[in-house]
């Protein structure tokens, strides 16, 4: 398969004002104090209040393209890449259309693989970009985990985080400008049960919500089992991507991995032999936000000019299904 | 943009087994008999009982690739093109591909547009095939509709089935042989309220569920305002459509409609000024039975022999969002 000249023209976040630190979260729980650190790496994380999953993403939206001077009005296809439904029907990129008051054709669509939804949305939309269908698409990450969180479950509320994030992207006419080298995905089913919110959709509809079942719509991880079985998996998917790039970890400029939990990230960081300069780690300001994750620490990145013009990426993650995937991008 | 050189290899569905004929809904809804047929052409639907989407899914994909001979082994990435999510994480692909028992690492998906899925799946997986991507993908489509319908409402309520149908789709190597010539979609705002299901999503979560606030998680369409508005945006639709592939409605062997409403439909017959013969209608059979409507009525076109090899064929429909989008293809 050959490279696509595709260019993240702009990113943007959308971060909901009300922080929630370990402390208050520890009060809340009845935990020592410091233990959410120790366990979880997080320190902080922001919680939406009254705000819409597209209402944050139409947000994230405006400051990713105002920061390149774009308007909607130079966009192709909007793209909701989210790890959850804001509604039942219709998407959460149709419902963000009406946020942003976008009131002409362009299409909306979602692409959904959980926390990796990003990802895939990016690998799709450049060959829609590569192919000359858009000329460039907006691809938003916008989730609240705050509303389905089990208190009940210490290991896993304390570690989540609401955010939105948007990425601009756009055909890259430079052939030594910006690219994706590689992308690749993989769903491997002896881990379908070991991130999932069970209820909400036709299998368990609201109507059958009572005291008894009510952990059936909220969000059930055993992350211990979780992680072991990823770490089966994320080696050969090191080894695609980098086989497929033709290059080797070194050559890599910044790993962006999703945020899914320090001490795992800290120990695929260890495998990868990669230094912290070249690891990019957000988990402690904001927690794992779902699919934003990977996209809000891309927009941090950048921010931070960690990134610049030239540098290569590698996205990479897991997500419910068990999914994994990743993707490598000359930025 | 270049023909994409896809083909269909094969397709299958799954119908539930359980009738719910005319008379039984008159009955349930005390109508008198013949109404529902006259207000929606709907003669019988068909609904799951305790099946889930994923194994109907699961059972039209078996269908699809045993009628080729071929097996879950045989394909490249699995992609779920629903209206609903069976439940809220993960995707319905995921969730297949563990109903078909699929312990390879082949990716599993999903890409939402409501009704229109299906379409945006084909058009998104052709150019994935078409870069060498992907060799053979299935894309499926299964949908409970029974689960969410308001019997309150008696125009939208007797309208829907419950129906799976799959998809294997493939490189073309024949350059003269089956080609996608063009897609199309498009979404506006001044339709997002008028077909939802507000509910079961991270806005109102299924504990906010109430005797009051019932409906909110129950499907709400207002069925002549969406149908009007529709009728605005359809004749662009064609005419991108017909443009892009060079041709004219007369050069279409067969035009497969989602199946939204009998009515609706034979408008949009008469305006294309489309003979029965070459016009796709399984809504007396079926119902509309959301996002599987347009592979459903696709494959019954094949089984009963009105697509052969070399026709073109146009797809095409509107959804929740409001979309409207549509496909010719090389069949």
């Amino acid at each position: 398969m050959d490279y696509r000249s595709v260019k993240i023209a702009a990113t943007g976040t959308y971060i909901p004002p009300m922080v929630v630190t370990d402390r208050d979260l520890e009060e809340r729980l009845q935990l020592p104090p410091g233990w959410i650190e120790k366990k979880t790496g997080v320190c902080k994380r922001h919680y939406a209040l009254g705000e819409t999953q597209s209402e944050m993403a139409a947000k994230a939206i405006l400051n990713a393209l105002r920061s390149v001077n774009l308007t909607m009005d130079d966009v192709d296809c909007l793209v909701g890449a989210n790890g959850a439904m804001e509604q039942a029907i219709p998407s959460n990129a149709a419902l963000t259309k009406e946020a942003l008051g976008v009131k002409n054709a362009i299409p909306a669509f979602d692409i959904n693989s959980t926390c990796l939804s990003f990802v895939v949305a990016m690998d799709i939309v450049s060959h829609m970009i590569a192919a000359g269908q858009y000329n460039r698409v907006v691809i938003f990450s916008s989730d609240i985990a705050s509303n389905a969180l089990n208190w009940d479950h210490k290991e896993s509320c304390v570690l989540f985080g609401d955010a939105a994030a948007a990425v601009v992207v756009e055909r890259e006419t430079d052939a030594n400008g910006a690219k994706i080298l590689a992308s690749h995905m993989a769903t491997y089913i002896d881990g379908v049960h070991l991130a999932e919110v069970k209820g909400g959709g036709t299998k368990l509809h609201p109507r059958e919500y009572r005291e008894e079942n009510r952990t059936d719509y909220l969000f059930h991880m055993e992350g211990e089992k979780l992680f072991r079985l990823s770490m089966q998996y994320i080696p050969a998917l090191f080894n695609v991507l980098l086989d497929t790039a033709q290059c080797k970890i070194r050559d890599i400029d910044l790993v962006i991995p999703h945020q899914a939990s320090l001490l795992g990230m800290r120990l695929i960081q260890r495998n990868l032999r990669v230094p912290d300069e070249r690891f990019m780690v957000t988990i402690r300001e904001y927690g794992n936000t779902i699919a934003s994750s990977i996209p809000l620490a891309l927009h941090e990145a950048i921010s931070q000019s960690r990134v610049k013009r030239g540098d290569r990426l590698m996205l990479f993650g897991t997500s419910a299904g068990l999914s994994i995937g990743g993707m490598i991008l000359v930025y």
